[in-house]
């Protein structure tokens, strides 16, 4: 099994924490995005979307999208759960990684990819106009995260999840985008130092 | 329980149909978008991201985002799959329900949305430059289907899946964002021919 990935980027990382609450590790091969390592032929044959990170299984089987790939090692191995383990808890769960997913995540890159010069040649057309009216709506979920943690120690409950790990991997991947987590938002700075403690905040 | 849905729109179809395909019946509530009653404060206060679908179970949990919808029913009643059942199965079908999602319900919806007057008071801003941007990205994602689905039957593998239930929700909605499946995609439009007769496709 390998894990193609460019380490800098957030989504490579998405997974490494994930492995790393499960103690698991994967050979890792690193594809340079900037060099568009990702994009030679050899890469794109096995990986048609042409996204990092992807999974290549012993059999040749090829597992790209990051909450794909944690859902492999999810069924492989379900313990510790990131992902819920009751039908309330696992859909509880798959909520919340998915609004951070659409409304932050999603927001955050559209601002960096559409107004970063670096992205030029991967973001066509950029459109700087776009990317900007993405900054509000990544302000306003941040926003409603901070009320949400207002009542609850992480963000889909009384655990860590993979919903966490998508919120810290797109919080500290901010500082490209010039998004800035305002000081008022407490709980959301307490949930930030509780969830970099982790040893899995390294990966 | 409860679904709340807008019958009309593409995520609420998604639901109906994985519900008929288990043979779940739940009892649904009709809320008018355009009339922005799924803004209004009682639902709201639900619903503090104010999409729909959205479920409510009987202890007043609430289940939003129509993927975390189906994986309750699908965690609740596991036959017939409809999300995979071994470790590479689950993650075969969710990488392809979300590249579906990604690259072909994402870039038609945001055609739609930046382009149609009727979506000017709930798309705010509107950037016209930014929907046309996406309807070339919707076509090159027809176009990928249409080489896959000249090796399987179906998007994600030998069986019916969300995979297909995204694409087919998606590919009956791009009327509206004036796409069209040109008459060169024959795969696809045998496997929407397919989809298209089985009894769910009706819900």
């Amino acid at each position: 099994m390998k894990l193609y990935e460019d380490s800098r980027a957030p989504n490579p990382r998405r997974v490494r924490i994930f492995l790393a609450e499960k103690g698991i590790e994967v050979p890792r091969i690193e594809l340079d995005i900037m060099a568009e390592e990702h994009l030679a032929p050899e890469m794109a044959r096995r990986n048609p979307l042409t996204r990092v990170p992807f999974l290549e299984l012993d059999d040749g089987t090829v597992i790209a999208e990051t909450v794909a790939i944690c859902r492999y090692f999810e069924a492989l191995q379900p313990a510790p759960s990131l992902m819920g383990e009751t039908p309330k808890e696992q859909a509880v769960i798959e909520m919340w990684q998915r609004r951070v997913e659409q409304n932050l995540f999603q927001t955050v890159s559209q601002c960096f990819r559409h107004q970063h010069p670096r992205m030029a040649h991967l973001e066509t057309p950029q459109i700087p106009e776009w990317g900007a009216a993405n900054k509000p709506k990544a302000e306003w979920m941040l926003a409603l995260l901070d009320r949400e943690l207002a009542e609850r120690p992480f963000i889909a409950g009384p655990d860590f999840s993979i919903a966490d790990i998508t919120a810290i991997c797109t919080i500290d991947f901010m500082k490209v985008a010039r998004i800035e987590m305002g000081d008022e938002l407490v709980n959301l700075r307490r949930w930030r130092e509780t969830v970099s403690q982790r040893p899995s905040a390294a990966a």
